[in-house]
């Protein structure tokens, strides 16, 4: 969980907040918190022999869930590091759009 | 949670074990508590602000662990409920395979 | 193509054509040929360097227009091929039953 | 790789040879038409009543290569204008980028 404060953790040298690429972490986190809600409540829908059709439904729910978590940070990590790999150019730019490229064809045949 | 006494709740009348149609129930509560385990280590990951690449990786393992729990449940559901149903015939059985087309369409589409 | 006479081969005594388990013949060819028109197009969009995002749109449409053909001839099977080993009981439905899962698997996962 | 001196190569005697982003429109063609043969295959399945499981398993492959072509595809594209549109930056970079991001769902959701 994500308890520190911020100023307390995050302010470097140049004082901005968060030093990382993630745009809105605390909107992550609430939707992995729910992401992790709903694994618990499949586990409950197991144990109680719940009917079948209504864990997958649950399920299918929960891929596209995690899905949408995976292109948003896909879409801020194409925004802060492969943008500025790009700009800075040469053989770290090619090695980051490579990276990228593998993580989307996961995502894709996943 | 599975806290239950698995002698006081499973063994019915006929003294089979586990009335449901989930083929094993205690495989499906493992995997899913895993499951549960990778949304909470997402959330560290976010926190951590670690490297975006890692993070997506883990959401397509974690996608790739649902979506065979979803396979594995609709398996036990053809073979039980639908093939129940199948035998019955008429109505009913049209009706399940419906329900089940459906089912089978999300986990497709998502 | 479908060249043979449909009153020499097909014609049941409720006038219907095709004796298979496919419910409309027709309009799956009709879909297929639209999809094999879709990859014609593909070919004249790289031949002439389109814009790449406007090809990926293309396949996107292709790949849906696919899935949807695949899940229609998916519910077909279920309907017959599966239903009515599902009647006849035994290892013959069992072996139905694990061919669909294992094409169900395919589909989700491709 | 692209090497050769744009003015000498566009308009050779043999047709041009690519003045686009994409990498090997050869080796895409040769895909895409072996995809349009795929399709056709598929009507001829269709129409001789092949078994349905056949005809599932052939669309799951000619899925894959569909996927497969435009990973391709997005990878030239991120490597080429969305390389020199962040070279570029400004508010160009970031349409770029948005507007790889909304294909990369597409695929992901397809």
């Amino acid at each position: 969980m994500h308890e520190s404060d911020p100023a307390e953790t995050h302010d470097g040298p140049h004082g901005y907040i968060s030093n990382g690429y993630i745009s809105n972490k605390d909107a992550y986190l609430k939707r992995l918190r729910r992401i992790e809600g709903q694994a618990r409540g499949l586990q409950g829908m197991v144990t109680d022999d719940k009917y079948c059709i209504d864990i997958l439904t649950q399920i299918s729910a929960m891929t596209s869930a995690l899905e949408s978590v995976a292109l948003g940070l896909l879409d801020d990590h194409l925004n802060h590091c492969v943008l500025h790999a790009a700009m800075a150019g040469g053989a770290e730019a090619e090695a980051k759009l490579q990276e990228a490229s593998a993580a989307i064809a996961r995502l894709v045949r996943s």
